[in-house]
């Protein structure tokens, strides 16, 4: 589709989302922006401090990522978005020049500054870092996101923990509506980029169906689903997606922010979502954890010290295909930066996989067996059937 | 050539060593295992616990390193000799097929354990890991070394730091030479493996002669210059391989254990050395210190902030190329682990391109010539020229 033209909408008409098959709930389809197309369903790794943690920019591309995160509220403490700018932006500062999508930094404000204060123009706090003064606002955000020259920016949004009072997020809600007209409204960017809106309302059905309609009037060229995956079990944060979905424009990309373990993956999908981003992969990585067709493998356990198979033998990414449980173990057991950098080359490999077999699994009319096959695999605990 | 055969000689029968060149003093040579070749003089990355830090192995060879340096101390400890060989051997372990070359463990049995008690035997000493007590004799030694399957095997020695009393050198000396025949003894090992003495003697013209000529009559397939670079000036080593080098065996590999800094190598190549092994570029990297022909860079410093210039965009190593000093920066800055990879493969890359240009020019009788454009480059204080 192409967005209707508007005043606001002729910076992206370069930016499309395509349609390209329907399997069930789930859906596979194609982002185009002027640095290239991103597939989806789509798992964008994690690219925190201007860097997806223990990997080559190269290799994060080579495993099949079309698009990155990197988070407004490390790059506006460190090393500033002014400076990215002048140093040509982000994507050539990471050298990562394919699709980058920025969030907001509304959510990390409240996960990881101190002394917060919040009122209507935005959020006052202090860095977690040195203690600075920093202000967000709507307005702020979008120009931050603007600088560092992100291909999809989000609105600034306020992220409720869960549980919360009914109250609490409906208070939130209808503030971060009032924040999404001021963030659409303060996007501006070159042409091709574009600009999500984030449903909230916390685990209410009500709030959630409601904040999905103002929202799919705002000319948003996405719809992102924040506040969950904050502590609710899965079965909420499932109830909610399908509460959304249906008031969410068909014509959209549909984001599930911060979500998720593989399994949440695969059932979002199921249920209509088309992109992802989570630190599951990269931070379980370097803790030692080992994410496979055949299920969880913590490396970190002394079962494997003597065990000379590979993760997964069949699989192309060699971190997981050329080095025993053994070595792997031995890594992690010495605090060796190599334990970190293969695991969370095998993690986002699998993430990787995983969507592009959905993608094809959806294509092919055959999602529900590509589902049932996956789970079955994880079912094995790590080992391969014999 | 060829060692004359005797009953000991046989299992290295595929090991050899062959002079290529002289330039004065230098001299570039290849030595051949059943693995492969070492182009000489070569610069071997160090692996201590069985990976180069914050490195692939594939990223090693593709640098041009023809062998590598697994430490016999931390291996015995983590994950221990006989694990390593019941996993295939260390080649097969941690995924690098070409050749190692294995210290004794003497070295580091001296720097790190706890509550070392050294007689004739051996070293009995406490793990700094765990306290658990061990013992290294120069069998034992040989031992791990074989059971890893070590290419190249040093002798048991002791090493002295300097400076040190006349007396103790001449003690560590003599007990050094008692402990390389015990080690050449008990060097066994396939066909194609080699056993290298070490010459010691403090900072004594007389004790590194008389250690270097008995040595030598040693049936040594190799020859090392230990105890240097322990603290002493770089004057006081350079004069000591300039006394030893006229009683090194010529036909054999002269490696100096330990060294060093770009200017330490580039003036032991001028005086005969032909092998090196240091953890200078790879701990250096991981602290924000770059090795480039424009000299050495801190990356940690601030004036780095906003330079969008590239370490060197002339190197062939990316990680010196495709990123900013001020990216190199805000990646030390934050103590992301992509910064540490970037610089541990920038530097292994100076040192491997530095070995290359020496052997170079050794082979085409410019030796003289590269060194004073080598030095003249690392005046730029890492600038490039205007």
């Amino acid at each position: 589709m192409r967005f209707q033209k508007s005043e606001s909408d002729l910076v992206s008409e370069n930016f499309q989302y395509k349609l390209l098959a329907r399997d069930g709930g789930a859906r596979c389809g194609e982002i185009s922006t002027p640095r290239g197309s991103i597939r989806t369903p789509a798992f964008m790794p994690v690219g925190t401090a201007a860097t997806v943690k223990a990997m080559y920019p190269g290799q994060v591309r080579e495993l099949g990522a079309d698009v990155v995160l990197g988070n407004v509220y490390h790059l506006m403490l460190r090393p500033g978005a002014e400076r990215v700018s002048a140093l040509g932006g982000l994507h050539k500062f990471m050298n990562w020049p394919h699709n980058i999508l920025t969030d907001s930094g509304g959510f990390q404000v409240m996960s990881l500054s101190k002394l917060r204060k919040l009122d209507e123009n935005g959020v006052t706090f202090q860095s977690h870092i040195d203690g600075a003064k920093h202000v967000l606002t709507p307005e702020r955000s979008m120009e931050i996101q603007g600088l560092l020259g992100s291909d999809i920016q989000m609105q600034f949004d306020e992220c409720v923990k869960l549980p919360c009072s009914k109250e609490e997020a409906d208070r939130a809600m209808r503030l971060s509506l009032r924040w999404a007209e001021r963030s659409r409204k303060a996007f501006g960017g070159e042409a091709g980029r574009a600009c999500f809106g984030i449903v909230q309302g916390g685990a209410e059905p009500d709030l959630r169906i409601e904040s999905a309609k103002v929202l799919s009037q705002m000319d948003f060229h996405g719809m992102a689903i924040g506040g969950l995956a904050v502590g609710e079990p899965q079965a909420v944060m499932l109830a909610m997606i399908e509460t959304v979905m249906p008031h969410l424009p068909e014509d959209r990309p549909h984001y599930l922010m911060g979500v998720g373990s593989p399994d949440d993956l695969i059932e979002a999908v199921a249920r209509g979502i088309d992109m992802f981003d989570c630190v599951m992969p990269t931070r379980a990585g370097r803790h030692g954890l080992a994410y496979t067709r055949w299920g969880k493998i913590n490396l970190r356990n002394a079962r494997h010290i003597d065990d000379p198979r590979p993760l997964d033998a069949s699989s192309s990414c060699p971190g997981a295909s050329d080095y025993s449980r053994a070595y792997l173990h031995h890594l992690m057991r010495c605090g060796e930066i190599l334990g970190m950098m293969l695991l969370t080359w095998v993690n986002l490999a699998y993430y990787q996989d995983l969507m592009a077999g959905a993608r094809a699994a959806i294509a092919e009319g055959r999602f529900e067996d590509f589902r049932r096959e996956t789970r079955a695999g994880w079912e094995q605990g790590g080992e391969p059937p014999a």
